[in-house]
C-alpha cells in the first residue's frame, strides 16, 4: 500500500502496523516537496507525521473527535483525510485552509488558529458524547508544550481533570513555540524527559510491560496501566506530576516518531475510559536536517529547496525593508536612548523582530511564551513601576488581552506602547488570523492613543513619540511584509498627538482620508485624479480639526478607506462626527472597509480586492 | 494600642507581636459593623483580617508592593492605610472605591477588580526592580484559590518561576471562589491540607522548627528553609507539587488565622531571594457565623443585623424579580422542553441564577470556575457536537474572552447563546465591573446576532428565540437588577430577528430610538411630550426597515438612548445607517450614550445622570 492508494483513514487501516512507517515516510516526502514549492507550516507538520497516522490509524475519525491544537501542524491529517490531490492548493486563494476548519472536511471536528483552545473544545465535545448516552467515542485534543503555557490551556486541564469526559490529550512536547518555549513548565517537561530514566525507560519498558503485543482486551490493558503507572511512581516524578495533581491520568513520556510504539499505547488509551495525557517527545522539522536545526527559521521557511532544504532567498538589496525589522531596529535605537525601555513578546520573538533588541539587551527584552494576557498585565506591572513597555502582540492575538488593556492598562492609564503587528489583511493565514478588529475594539476604550503609519517613517516617528514623557497607554498597528521606503532609517520627529496631515490638496472636488498604510494605494489614486489625500495617522484622538477644514472645503465626495472592519471603524468614526458636527457633508462620504463577513485566505492584494479597500474601489467611489 | 491609633503601617508596626491579634479583632468588628449599614463585599475580608495585619507589620509597604487579586478582600488593607475614618464611604458616590486604585492610594500598588491578574503585576514590578537596581524591594501578590484558577494567573505562574524576581505569592486557600471553587486545581489543594500530616504540621511544625522566636538572620532562614523543605518533602506530596513543578519554591499550608505564625513566616520569606509561594488556610468570613457558614451569600450580603449577623430582607412580595431570577427560571422551563440545552457559568452561579438550573439538571449544568475563556470555548465544543449552551458571563468579564467568542463561536457559526448579565452601568462596583463595552466589542464581529431586552417579557422571548433552530451565534445583554413587571412568566413569543417595534406613535415631530432596559425611561419621557418611541430590540441585525420607516417620518429629532460606550456603539450604528440611506435625517439626531471616560462607581440612577442617559438628559434632547 502506497500513499497514493490512501484516500481516508478507512484505507489506512488496511496497512499492516509494520508498514505503517513507510507511508509515513512517504507523507513525510510529500510534505517536504509540496510545501517546497507551495510555502506553508512546515516544521510543526513534519513533527508529528508518525502521531498522525497513528491516531487515524488506531482511532475511528470523523467519529472519534480530533482537536489540533493552533493547527498549523494538521498537514499530514489533512492528507490522509481525503484532501491528498488537494494539499498543493494550502493557504492559495480558493484552496485548501492552512488550517483545520470545520466547513472543510468532517474530519477537522474543530476550527483552530489561536492556540491553547483544543482541551476546552474536546472536553466540550466529550461532555455532549456523555450528555447524549454516546459513552464510546473518543475525543482527543493534540497540543504542543508552547500552546499548553496559554492560559486557556490551563482553565480546561483544571476542568478536564474532574470531568468523566472521554478525553485523551495528547502533549506533543518538542520544546518549541514557534519561538524556543519559555517558562517553568517548559524545564518542567525538559526534566521530565531529559532524565537517565526515561531514556532507559524507552529501551525496555516495551519489553517490561509486553507493549509488543498491542493487545486491547480491558482487562489486559487495566494490568498494563497498572503496571505503568507503578513503574511511573517509581521511576519519574516520585508518585506525583503536574498533570495528576490536576486529576489527569498521566502516561508517558515516550517516543513520538516509533510509530508501533504510539499505536499500540494509543490503542490501549482508547479502551480506558475519563480523561488521560499521553505525553510523547517529537522533533520539530523531523526528516528535514535545516528544520530539525533550525525550527524556529523553518516553522514556516517560505520556497526552499526540497533536496537541500536550503530556503531560496526572496529579499533583495536596496528594497524596503519588512515593517517587522523597521519596528525591531527602531525599538532597539529608542532603548538605547530610553533606559526605561523594556521589550516584551508572548512568543513572537523572531515574526515580529523583538529578537533584534533580545540579542543587545536580554535583560530588558522578556518573552513570556504564549501568554497574551500575562504579556499585557506584566506590561502594566512594569510600567506601574517607573519601566516603558514596548509589547508587541499579532493584531488578532490581541484579542486574547482585551480585558487586560482596558482594566490593567487603559483604567490606570499606565504608559505601556502596545506595536499590534499583523495588524489588517495578513493573507495566506486566513480569518483566524488577520487582525481586522483591533480599530474597532479599541477605538471605545477610554484613554488610549490609537495610531496607524502610512509607512515606515511614520512607524518609526510614532514608536518615539510614544515613548516620550506624557504618552500615556498607547496602540500603534502595522501590517505585516514590506515598507514603502529603502531609505527607511530617517531621523526621528515628534508627532503631534491626534493630529492627521494633508498630503496633497487636489483641485477640491474629492478627498480622500485614510488611517494607516491604505494611505499609501489612495495616494497613488489622488495623484491620477487629482484629488485632496488627507492621512489621519490617529483614530485616537481623532483630529477633528483637520476633519472641520475637510467639511469646509465643499469637497464633492470624502471617501475613508482602511483595513479594518466597517462597523465601529475609522470611517464610521470620521462620518459620526461630521454627522455631529457637519451634517451637510455627510451625503458625501463613502466609506471603505471590510465588510461585516470574515475574509477567507489568500493573497493580500486579492483579498483587498474582494474586500473593496484597494486601489480599483478607491477609483470607483471617487468618480463623483 | 487601638484601632483608633492606627494611621498608617508604620503606627501599626510599633503594636507588640502579642497584642496583634487585639488589633486583628477590633479590625474584624470594625468590617462587621460598617459593612451592616454600608454594604459591600464581607466575607471575603473577613477571611484576610490577620494576613492583612501581618502583611504590613512585616512588611514595608508602600515601597513594598502589595497586590491584592480581584482586590474586594481588600477592606482591612483600605482601613491599615489611612483610610479608616473614610471606611464607612465605601463604594459610595464620591468615596471610596470597593477595590484597590492607585488612584486612591499610594498603598494601592496596583488597581484591581478582575481576577486573576496579581501575579502577572507583581512579576513586572519586580522586574522593574531588578532592572533599576533594586534588590531588596519584596512585591506580594495575594491571591485566591478560585482566582489561580483564571488562566491569567497560570500564565504568570509559568513565567515567574523562572524569573528572578523578587515575588512572594501568597496563595489564600479558602475553597471558594464567589461561588464554590472548582476544578482539579482546588481538589489538590484540599488533598494538601485535608491530610493528618497538615494537622500534625499545624501543632508541632512551629515547635520543631524553633518557629516562635521570630529570627529574621539570613544564615538562620537558611537553616529554617532548608528543614521546612525537607519536611515538606517528606510530608506533603512525595518531593514533588505543583508549583514546584514550575519553579516556584513552595511553603505551607499554614494556619491563615494565626498571626505570630504568619509574621514569622512572612518575616522568613522576605529575606528570601526570588519566587517563593506561601500556601495559608483560611475561613471566609472568618469572625461572623453565618458568613463562615454561608460564605456564597455572604461574599457581598447587603445590609445584615451587626450583632445576629442576620441578613435583612429588602426583597417585597408582588415586585418584579431581578432580571437574573427571571435568566434563571426562563433557563430551566426552555431547558425542560429542550433537551439539547446545557448552562454554561465562569464560577457565578448563583450571581447570575444558574443554580436554579443546576439544581434540577446538574448533569447539564457546568460551573468551570474563573475561566471565561475556557468557558466560550467549552461552550463552542459542546455545540459542534449537536448540544445547545447557555453560557452566561458578565458583561465585564466577557471581555477575557473576546477571542474566543471571534474565534471559537462566530467564525464557526456554532449556536451558543451568550447571556452577559450586569450589562450597562452596574453601580457600586465602579468601572472594572461596568458592562460598557460589549455592544460596541460584539457590533463588529460577523455572524453574531446581538440584542438587548426591554423588560423580563423580552429577555425571555429572546432566550425563547435564541435557541430555536437557526439560531446560530447569539448575544443577550441585560442589566442587573430588578426588571419592569410582577408578572413577569408570560408565554414565550417567538420574536422577529433583527426586527424593532413601534412602541408608541407621537405626535410626529419627535422620535426616541433605544436598545434595551433605558427604553423604559425613554417610554416615560415619550408618554410625557407625546414623542414616538421605537425600542430596536437588535443592535445586530439592525432593522434598517424600521430606520427608514422612521427616516420617512420627516421627525424634527430623533434621540437614540443606549447604556453603553458611545464610541462604535448603537447610536452610532443608527446615524451611520441614516448617513449612508437617508443623510437629510442625520442633523435631527442626537446621540445618548456612555461618554469616552471610565465612570466612577456610585448609585445607577446618579451615573445615568451624569453620563446622561437618564430621563431627565432623554427631556432636554427632545426639546426641539
Amino acid at each position: 500500500m502506497r500513499l497514493k492508494d490512501i484516500d481516508s483513514p478507512a484505507d489506512l487501516k488496511r496497512v499492516p502496523v509494520d508498514e505503517l512507517q513507510g507511508i509515513a515516510d512517504e507523507l513525510r516526502g510529500y510534505i517536504i516537496d509540496t510545501l517546497s514549492t507551495h510555502p506553508g507550516h512546515l516544521a510543526s507538520s513534519l513533527g508529528v507525521v508518525e502521531l498522525t497516522v497513528a491516531l487515524h490509524y488506531v482511532f475511528n475519525t470523523p467519529d472519534d473527535r480530533l482537536v489540533w491544537d493552533v493547527g498549523h501542524q494538521a498537514y499530514a491529517h489533512k492528507i490522509l483525510t481525503g484532501r491528498r490531490e488537494r494539499f498543493s492548493t494550502i493557504r492559495t486563494y480558493g484552496g485548501l485552509s492552512g488550517f483545520p476548519k470545520r466547513s472543510e472536511s468532517e474530519y477537522d471536528a474543530f476550527g483552530t488558529g489561536h492556540s491553547s483552545t483544543s482541551v476546552s473544545a474536546a472536553l466540550g465535545m466529550a461532555t455532549a458524547s456523555r450528555l447524549q448516552g454516546d459513552v464510546h467515542r473518543n475525543h482527543i485534543a493534540v497540543i504542543g508544550d508552547g500552546a499548553l503555557t496559554g492560559g486557556e490551556a490551563f482553565e480546561a486541564l483544571n476542568n478536564v481533570g474532574q470531568s468523566r469526559a472521554n478525553v485523551l490529550i495528547v502533549l506533543n512536547d518538542n520544546g518549541i513555540s514557534i519561538d524556543k518555549a519559555v517558562g517553568g513548565l517548559d524545564e518542567y517537561l525538559t526534566r521530565l524527559t531529559a532524565s537517565r530514566r526515561y531514556n532507559r525507560l524507552k529501551a525496555e519498558v516495551w519489553r517490561k510491560l509486553d507493549g509488543s503485543a498491542g493487545g486491547r482486551r480491558h482487562d489486559r490493558s487495566l494490568g498494563f496501566f497498572q503496571r505503568m503507572t507503578n513503574m511511573a511512581k517509581t521511576m519519574f516524578v516520585g508518585g506525583s506530576n503536574l498533570f495528576e495533581s490536576l486529576g489527569i491520568r498521566y502516561f508517558g513520556p515516550i517516543d513520538g516518531h516509533n510509530l508501533p510504539q504510539l499505536v499500540d499505547m494509543l490503542g490501549r488509551l482508547r479502551d480506558l475510559e475519563g480523561p488521560k495525557l499521553l505525553h510523547i517527545v517529537t522533533t520539530k522539522g523531523k526528516g528535514l536536517r535545516q528544520a530539525e536545526q533550525n525550527p524556529v527559521v523553518y516553522h514556516a521557511p517560505g520556497r526552499y529547496d526540497a533536496h537541500t532544504g536550503k530556503q531560496i532567498a526572496t529579499a533583495v538589496d536596496g528594497c524596503p525593508p519588512r515593517y517587522q525589522e523597521v519596528f525591531g531596529h527602531t525599538l532597539v535605537e529608542l532603548a538605547e536612548q530610553n533606559p526605561a525601555i523594556v521589550g516584551i513578546t508572548p512568543a513572537m520573538a523572531t515574526g515580529c523582530s523583538l529578537n533584534l533588541m533580545m540579542e543587545r539587551m536580554p535583560d530588558r527584552t522578556f518573552d513570556v511564551g504564549i501568554a497574551e494576557q500575562h504579556a499585557v498585565t506584566f506590561s502594566a506591572g512594569l510600567a506601574a513601576a517607573g519601566m516603558l513597555p514596548f509589547c508587541n502582540i499579532y493584531s488578532s492575538f490581541a484579542q486574547r488581552a482585551y480585558d487586560q488593556i482596558i482594566h490593567d492598562v487603559a483604567l490606570q492609564r499606565l504608559p505601556v506602547v502596545f506595536c499590534l503587528d499583523r495588524a489588517g489583511l495578513v493573507g495566506d493565514d486566513g480569518p483566524t488570523h488577520h487582525g481586522l478588529f483591533d480599530l474597532a475594539a479599541l477605538r471605545p476604550v477610554p484613554n488610549l492613543t490609537v495610531c496607524a503609519p502610512m509607512d515606515e517613517h511614520e512607524l518609526r516617528n510614532m514608536m518615539y513619540t510614544a515613548q516620550l514623557p506624557e504618552g500615556g497607554p498607547w496602540v500603534i498597528r502595522y501590517p505585516r511584509g514590506a515598507s514603502e521606503h529603502a531609505d527607511w532609517q530617517t531621523p526621528f520627529e515628534t508627532l503631534a498627538v491626534g493630529r492627521g496631515r494633508c498630503l496633497r490638496e487636489g483641485r477640491g472636488e474629492v478627498a480622500i482620508v485614510t488611517l494607516g498604510t491604505v494611505g499609501n494605494d489612495a495616494l497613488r489614486v489622488a495623484d491620477e485624479v487629482d484629488a485632496a489625500m488627507y492621512d489621519m495617522r490617529f483614530l485616537k484622538p481623532l483630529d477633528t480639526g483637520l476633519l472641520d477644514e475637510i467639511a469646509a472645503r465643499g469637497y464633492r465626495r470624502i471617501v475613508t478607506v482602511e483595513d479594518g472592519v466597517r462597523l465601529g471603524g475609522f470611517g464610521e468614526a470620521v462620518v459620526d462626527y461630521f454627522a455631529a458636527r457637519h451634517p451637510e457633508v455627510v451625503q458625501a462620504c463613502r466609506i471603505l472597509a471590510i465588510p461585516d463577513e470574515f475574509v477567507t485566505h489568500g493573497p493580500v492584494a486579492q483579498l483587498k480586492h474582494d474586500c473593496r479597500i484597494d486601489a480599483d474601489a478607491i477609483r470607483e467611489e471617487v468618480r463623483v
